[in-house]
């Protein structure tokens, strides 16, 4: 006895689990003075305060049922059907933000191996979580308003995936919001193939000037059955962790059942506090506040990025969500760049870390949402001088 | 197009769902007028009122870190320290409850086919996920005052475990709590074979007359690698999703990077809910008051176990915990009698549900935390009128 430490025999997921080049960023990013366009992070000044009253019952101090409850199930149900996707409160399940939705569909859909797809690029925590299943995945094309669909026809037959994963309106982290001709043709094609859908939702809500509707693609499935992955960490409260998927009824048995294995329910005070929320008179009008805000971001940040960057890069203005997806036209490595970047002072997302081979290196994801105006100023200004230096 | 609708190609993993007996007898337990012995629900009465001014601190709405709150994780800290298991502030990760310890320790060390180990019976939730994870699940058997050590050893050296899964201090459903001396000998078996632990410790403040220490195994082990799981569900508000894992420090970044596929981190507020009360002058009197609370529910329940069924079933008090783990001596099929008992408005947990091959019959497991005198009293007349009946 005594001696080395004996080292565990892991699982062979293990091995494929996604390590550090993200979390080193976000670490990175929080550090002191660091101007951060990297992670995420909402306006933390547009969050609406908590309706205390909601959350302070003591009969939510007791457990909970894995399937949620009633009033958080019926007032997102609604909230769900004015997208134009009609669900009962019976699909709607609660859950602890929408990435643990991505978990739950992989465990519904994803062994080792098994075949799916997904946009390219695509968001990062989502091919981790796919990755760490082992699911093969091929990627089909973003273009300006959806997919590829000669390409993604061609995939599905020849891939034939179990399943597909899109975000539709203002993709993380394109920026891009399907046309509607584009979602009507990609349902055509998931429901030719029978393909389950993976529709994650979780910006629709910060809509800033979108020219045409923008009706969930599961909406408009025949045959094929589809998962609706939903948040309320883009407009309410984050660090609460509330989410929730919709599921065709079919699924939801198995999907309960894996919610239950996963963590018993979600917390029920912040449910509570969500269909409170989705209830209150002033639902429409924080909507309305927290639109009017972003869009004063990223306008701001659009400005900052044409007086800086307006020559060697270039974007699409997004029309929500929360990032400028912004290609460099002639210094190609934005790994390299971001390691400078940092050293300097300023972080973004590389765009390698949206592709499941990790090989395109002209991107980068920039958020607008977090850094104030005098911040965006700056950071640019510094990833421009990078930018301009000899030998880049 | 039209017609039919599409059926998904699910995960091999989904075969191995367990579903509907728990649920439905869970489900068949909340029905109006259901006295029910099945659940592990913690008594309400008992729940202290919640921290209102550390939950509603604006600075929680923002997102937080996968590792968590630091003031959780310091006084998570030093509360598994004073069970013996010293451990740091890094070696803490907080969990939205400790069934989503299991799920992270499952991701961790489980594949399709993976050898692993539990006791027989065990806690039928673990079962559930390590099935799910497609473990070869072997057993060993639990006496008085542990496990059977001869067997233990037989099943690390045949069966050759990735991990070993245990529930030391008032085991589910057994209520067993290893003696000092069966702790010291599990111990030295995981080091000398080098075979992880998983250790489940949801009960240990539960202790209602506990004569000896109950030191953590994953304390006394030298070499082996462990987990440890905690969780405040019993102790504080189950409703709000609150535990913890502490591990080998070599083991923490990847279930960090585990936890943060799952659901990027714990809802913030209940952290720091929970590191108020640690940290409050009233814990230890909340303590008392919670063994008081339990004693004499479970001597209520003792008192009406003998009266009603002391000439046709044997089990021990437990000496912690929410279970009575009650066998049968003549009416062999708890399964069967469950049924009746529905009918007759009085729901239980059935032993097999306890065991990887669900064959073992004679058991039931009653919590007593739940039901009021009143109820115990009737619904154990019930079960005793029942298995009395011709033809039992």
């Amino acid at each position: 006895m005594g001696g080395e430490l004996c080292q565990p025999r892991l699982s062979q997921r293990i091995s494929r689990l996604k390590s550090s080049l993200v979390r080193e960023i976000l670490a990175t990013a929080n550090r002191p003075n660091m101007i951060s366009f990297a992670g995420g992070l909402p306006a933390a000044d547009l969050m609406p305060p908590l309706p205390m009253d909601a959350i302070t019952d003591p009969s939510l101090y007791q457990y909970g049922a894995t399937e949620g409850e009633a009033a958080y199930c019926e007032a997102v149900a609604q909230w769900v059907s004015e997208t134009g996707l009609a669900v009962t409160p019976a699909q709607i399940l609660p859950l602890a933000g929408s990435q643990q939705g991505l978990d739950l569909a992989a465990k519904l859909m994803i062994d080792a191996g098994t075949p799916m797809l997904t946009e390219a690029p695509t968001y990062l925590a989502a091919l981790q979580v796919f990755q760490l299943f082992g699911a093969d995945i091929a990627t089909v094309s973003l273009l300006a308003n959806g997919p590829d669909l000669a390409e993604l026809e061609q995939r599905l037959a020849k891939h034939k995936p179990s399943c597909v994963y899109l975000v539709p309106t203002f993709q993380n982290p394109a920026g891009t919001c399907y046309s509607p001709e584009a979602r009507r043709a990609v349902a055509d094609l998931l429901d030719h193939y029978g393909t389950l859908l993976i529709e994650d939702d979780p910006y629709r809500t910060l809509a800033l000037d979108l020219t045409h509707p923008a009706t969930p693609i599961s909406a408009l499935l025949k045959r094929a059955p589809w998962i609706y992955l939903g948040s309320f960490s883009k407009i309410l409260w984050p660090g609460w962790r509330l989410g929730y998927l919709a599921a065709r009824e079919d699924l939801m048995q198995r999907l309960i059942n894996l919610k239950q294995a996963s963590d018993l329910h979600t917390q029920r005070p912040g449910q509570l506090a969500v269909s409170h929320w989705l209830r209150s008179d002033e639902r429409s009008m924080h909507v309305v506040r927290l639109r009017n805000g972003y869009r004063l971001r990223r306008d701001a940040m659009q400005a900052a990025l044409n007086r800086h960057l307006g020559d060697i890069a270039e974007w699409e203005v997004p029309r929500g969500g929360l990032f400028f997806w912004v290609r460099l036209l002639r210094h190609k490595a934005t790994r390299a760049l971001l390691a400078q970047a940092m050293e300097a002072g300023v972080v973004f997302m590389p765009g390698e870390a949206f592709y499941p081979d990790g090989r395109t290196q002209e991107y980068m994801r920039l958020n607008y949402s977090h850094a104030t105006r005098e911040q965006m100023e700056r950071g640019l200004a510094l990833l421009s001088t990078l930018l301009r230096l000899d030998g880049q």
